[in-house]
């Protein structure tokens, strides 16, 4: 198939027709009417070999690159709107796994209300990589890293650790959980968890010129497919939200919340670093490691 | 360098602190104002080995990155306002080439009033690939590949082949230019030259549901770089552009238009298919090929 008939099936598969798209698929760029006036957007990639096993279902690694996006949109409490995707294809992906990773792109977008309205399809000489930049609308404030506050409460909207093993190719975006916090006046900051728990925990600190936080072990909620606390700290992956709150914040009536995680797992201190607090009231340091591109 | 730093360094790098961005480099995504209320959104990647040479400067790439994103903006008379971009590097760069890199993208940034404002930088086992997806504002109307007629003529703004002797690293987007074009009543299709002048016309015949065209051989503008006009009508990555107007346009106001380039160079037809025709009056069909990935 020649690129031409391509992007024309491309513009039918990705298409809905929505009144707020007046230009997409097929032209030199995509034109959008965004709702507020304002863009919330952002752009991370997949990689084969960094950010999937290379035998990982292309409809799969299709859905982690729009859901990994739509997380961070989530994180800001953004509504996801329009995607862009740029896919470069290594010669050996035929037609019927490309057509599966485009499925993946698709199925994704649309369980969140929001569609492929451009890109690129190009070819790679690497390892297949696929990058979508996810454009959201905001209807109140933008919930950012900075703002907490030395007595906040630490809160997370799941559990944590293991996402390797699986859980990390189908990120649960909070969208609904995030408009809601937004809405709450006691919320001071908020980031997803996609480094692990400790070093995002340490990049809110630092955007928000805090010295230092307390975990409580008791109260961190380790995942079932985590191995340890240890891994519930460190692993990364979760697209889960931690959110830096008042005392005051009741996350009863908060949307996606399991009631097992409606309590603090920790509070922000006036003592520098990051620390781990066991039941028997014993404190130590937590590294602020998790995963980090050697740059 | 830990990855927290290194985004504070590109925070300074490339922030201007502009009215405009809400929230820039550093968050979860960028919070962005866009006047009217719509985005014009284009995103193409560079990948080393296909669209660069793997020894060319990496300022260069950066700078193609952006520029050749910039030109699709320029073809729907958009103004370039934000970039996001997203550097996947190799082991095999290191610190000295990648802040080369982002110079590159920074410079060509700033040279079109633009700033990157937010992306990702991780590695990749493949090809140094830099994925810019540009973010322009859009006045008046668009300039769209659909809307071309029978009866119109064609008309492009520069001399055309032998970009793959070094141009293509460095595309001028026709942003003033297609901004007073889109201006005109007269011009009715416009598209950026990256396939080469006979594929791209293709496109937008098609896209204007327009059966045919003729190229004046004795008009169409040969780069000096160019062996010859099956170079100008193939060759690709001139980033000029080409317009489909009504007979009645008058180039001779056009902002960076040489007055070489004032005249039409063929004209939109009813007869089937792409045609040249040489000064003698005799006509030869030209071959739809350019560059297409083979998908």
């Amino acid at each position: 198939m020649n690129e031409r008939a391509f992007t024309r099936e491309l513009a039918k598969l990705f298409g809905t027709g929505r009144a707020e798209i007046e230009v997409g698929i097929g032209d030199d760029a995509a034109v959008l009417a965004l709702r507020g006036g304002r863009a919330v957007v952002t752009c991370d990639p997949v990689v084969a070999g960094v950010h999937f096993e290379p035998d990982t279902p292309l409809e799969q690694v299709g859905r982690k690159a729009v859901l990994r996006n739509l997380s961070d949109l989530a994180a800001m409490a953004a509504t996801p709107a329009f995607l862009i995707a740029s896919v470069l294809l290594p010669s050996c992906v035929d037609g019927e796994r490309r057509d599966a990773l485009f499925a993946g792109l698709r199925s994704a977008s649309a369980e969140y209300g929001c569609e492929v309205v451009g890109g690129d399809v190009g070819t790679t000489p690497g390892p297949l990589t696929v990058t979508v930049t996810a454009i959201g609308e905001l209807e109140g404030r933008a919930l950012l890293r900075s703002g907490a506050m030395v007595g906040d409460r630490l809160f997370v909207t799941g559990s944590l650790g293991g996402a390797i093993a699986g859980r990390h190719l189908e990120p649960r975006p909070r969208i609904e959980t995030a408009r809601w916090l937004a809405a709450q006046s006691e919320v001071h900051a908020a980031i997803d968890i996609s480094d692990g728990l400790a070093l995002d925990l340490w990049t809110m600190l630092e955007a928000s010129e805090c010295p230092g936080a307390i975990l409580w072990a008791d109260a961190v909620p380790v995942h079932v497919e985590a191995t340890s606390l240890e891994s519930a700290l460190h692993d990364g992956e979760d697209y889960e939200l931690l959110i830096s709150a008042a005392p005051g914040l009741n996350l009863d009536m908060a949307p996606d919340v399991a009631s097992t995680n409606r309590c603090a797992i920790g509070s922000i201190v006036a003592e520098p670093g990051l620390w781990l607090q066991r039941s028997d009231g014993k404190r130590a340091r937590i590294p602020a490691r998790g995963y980090q591109h050697g740059i």
